[in-house]
């Protein structure tokens, strides 16, 4: 169908067509969820043995000889430090290990920049007109930690190898208001997107205008390939920016939430010697410091890189058939009608989908008057506001084959109600 | 001796005979430290258990169904907002239950204030001149806190029943710059004070200037008696407030790190539902949730707080034998003379002890020097400063007998010392 000129009657009759099948659906009152990025019971079983591995006969002290049952200890045990650094190809030297949510590390630096200030800067609660970079579509969660520090949101495109660097550059190096940028750099969220070598290169290489500049680097996706066997890489910032004489540039972040239990993973930074110093002595104030137990326990599980590997090919295993399956019923229902295009994502835990403009709400609303919840239309954009109302981002993870399925389905119909309605409009 | 005439040849001749003794003890090369509120290791064997009771075979689910290996669930679990409940003696929907550290959640509940402003009020980091009550002696991670958040310090003088009230009142219920107030009120740190049912009652009562005023209520030590036989109690702030009219006027924290493992216990805070709304809204942005496996392996531990009582008995029998023996050879050696005197708490982690004006930092530079650490001279008072010079904290929990004995003994003639060199100034 030319989507410029439609022929509204053939629309008429395709909306009456898919209507009926709609109203099917709504009268099976089905509840599934295809919105949460969680791992499914199945993923956190592989973990089970974690709990096991510190029990009451254990040694509690760590390799350097620390209680880890006591105080003490702001920046994590050196075992800890030494397996997140294999995790994320940087030198120990590097790393800070925390608690259970690395959001909860990303919220501390910006409140440091905002009550310490960075490098000498002015704290950022008294610098005025705060920017933030916000590559499009990207993580909700990200977007309003900055924006609840009052931070302007400003998107940026992305680009299949990363964030469009010449827009970037644009801001970051001649805007002194522009103080960081979220980044997802593998398998990125929503859109599954793995940051090329020369997009890594340009970050590392950013000559910002603001001293306070920092680099959020998210790599919470770094062994969550959806392919082990054609493993996806990409290098490592921190060494790159300290190559390009930008050793403070950047934080990168990692947890093993989405390879242990999301509930009870342990987080960690990777950064200069300098920031992590900076960080620590507000930190200091903000915590006694971590649970080091837990720490133990998943470094004593783990033990190294290859033995995730080993493991996430396992989690890639329960993920994979679930990605297809999403994949093939969008391209069996939609695929070559133009009314939608979604990312195939090697990794990750989203598909990014992209309905005609103006049609995301209106599909993600009638999914949910079938009983299919879908993320929030516009959840991936700044403020919630997608301006072109096109982006929907689903998450196969947590459900079973057997909800994917209809829901799938489901999700099809709507676009196709949405578009034909959105095109009789014309 | 007459302090205000002291006898100088008297004094040279002890002083003379004092450092002999000193003298001795360096060439002994000791290393010894009673400065740090730490559990001792026979104290966290009594919960080693606690590591075996979830393991690999334990149903993972709480009691209302959550998978505590997944996401979700900000404020704790149902069982443990229950059990530490019953800890502080106020309803269950009054508790919010987070991670390892209760420092952290009072961190965030000034963070919030800052952020986000209390009540409908301004944010805290637009309003200048923020003052903070610090009650002394008191704890220096309370003060820092406030201090690095901005707000002036101003110290409230102890009673032996809780802070000055009087001084209290004139400043909440006169002056609106007055944001809050760090109350310890059961085993107070250093001071050891139970605050009694009238200094309770009148916290309740204020009326305080700032709507955004709120008092902080660190009930650290709860279940922390040394004598389980004769116990000590305090009210429920959070029903006096409520009773008094005032139901949003106090947080209440509390958590198990000095009832279990300090690294790896669960804090909570009891306040109202108003006061919670507010602070989830704000926290959901700043991490996402508790270790709820943690939560988890806590409670069906504990159970209860008849158990709790009697696993802090267990404790009390550890702790109990160092406090004795500290105020034993504190009476040997200074009882009478007036060079000190030291409070005998009924429980918590601290002896205060006070020296004669102008002593407290050469006797803890003293003791440094013959091997023996103490908690820096001052650190019970904002910024650091104690205007008398006076007040010293000892921590005799962590240390062995074998270890406090000597330690003390030092003490003593370190005191004796600067009494010594403090007279011949005059």
């Amino acid at each position: 169908m030319d989507f410029e000129r439609p022929d509204r009657a053939l629309c008429r009759a395709e909306l009456e067509k898919y209507r009926l099948e709609f109203e099917k659906y709504k009268e099976q009152n089905l509840q599934l969820n295809l919105a949460r990025g969680n791992p499914s019971k199945a993923q956190l079983d592989l973990s089970m043995k974690m709990l096991d591995i510190v029990n009451s006969h254990s040694v509690l002290d760590s390799e350097d000889g620390i209680d880890c049952r006591n105080y003490g200890g702001l920046d994590g045990l050196f075992e800890a430090k030494a397996f997140m650094a294999e995790l994320l190809g940087v030198h120990p030297n590097k790393v800070m290990v925390f608690g259970n949510s690395s959001l909860q590390i990303m919220f501390q630096a910006i409140n440091f920049a905002m009550v310490d200030g960075v490098s000498g800067c002015e704290p950022m609660m008294f610098q005025k007109d705060r920017k933030w970079l916000c590559p499009v579509p990207g993580y909700d969660r990200h977007f309003n930690i900055t924006m609840k520090f009052g931070f302007e949101l400003i998107p940026v495109p992305m680009t299949d190898e990363g964030p469009d660097m010449d827009v970037v550059r644009s801001y970051v190096e001649k805007d002194p208001s522009v103080k960081g940028i979220w980044c997802v750099p593998k398998y990125s969220n929503p859109g599954g997107v793995v940051y090329s070598q020369r997009v890594c290169e340009e970050f590392a290489a950013l000559e910002p205008a603001a001293h306070d500049f920092r680099i959020f680097w998210d790599n919470a996706y770094c062994v969550h390939g959806l392919y082990p066997d054609h493993e996806d890489t990409i290098p490592d910032i921190v060494g790159l920016c300290e190559k390009a004489g930008h050793p403070d540039l950047v934080y990168e972040f990692c947890s093993t939430s989405k390879i242990s239990f999301p509930g009870a993973g342990i987080s960690a930074v990777a950064t200069s010697v300098h920031n992590q110093k900076g960080f620590k002595s507000f930190l200091q104030y903000a915590t006694i410091g971590p649970n080091k137990i837990n720490q133990l326990r998943q470094v004593r599980f783990f033990k190294n890189l290859a033995n995730v590997k080993k493991h996430m090919a396992k989690h890639a295993d329960i993920m994979r058939p679930k990605f297809e399956l999403v994949e093939s019923i969008l391209e069996k229902e939609l695929g070559g009608t133009g009314m939608a295009e979604w990312t195939k994502p090697r990794g990750g835990y989203f598909i990014s989908l992209n309905t005609l403009p103006g049609c995301a709400k209106r599909v993600v609303a009638l999914a949910k008057e079938a009983g299919v919840t879908f993320t929030n239309a516009g959840a991936t954009y700044p403020y919630g506001i997608d301006p072109q109302d096109s982006n929907i981002r689903l998450a196969p993870s947590f459900a079973t084959p057997e909800q994917i399925e209809p829901a799938t389905e489901i999700l099809c119909t709507c676009i196709r109600l949405a578009t034909y309605e959105k095109l009789l409009e014309k």
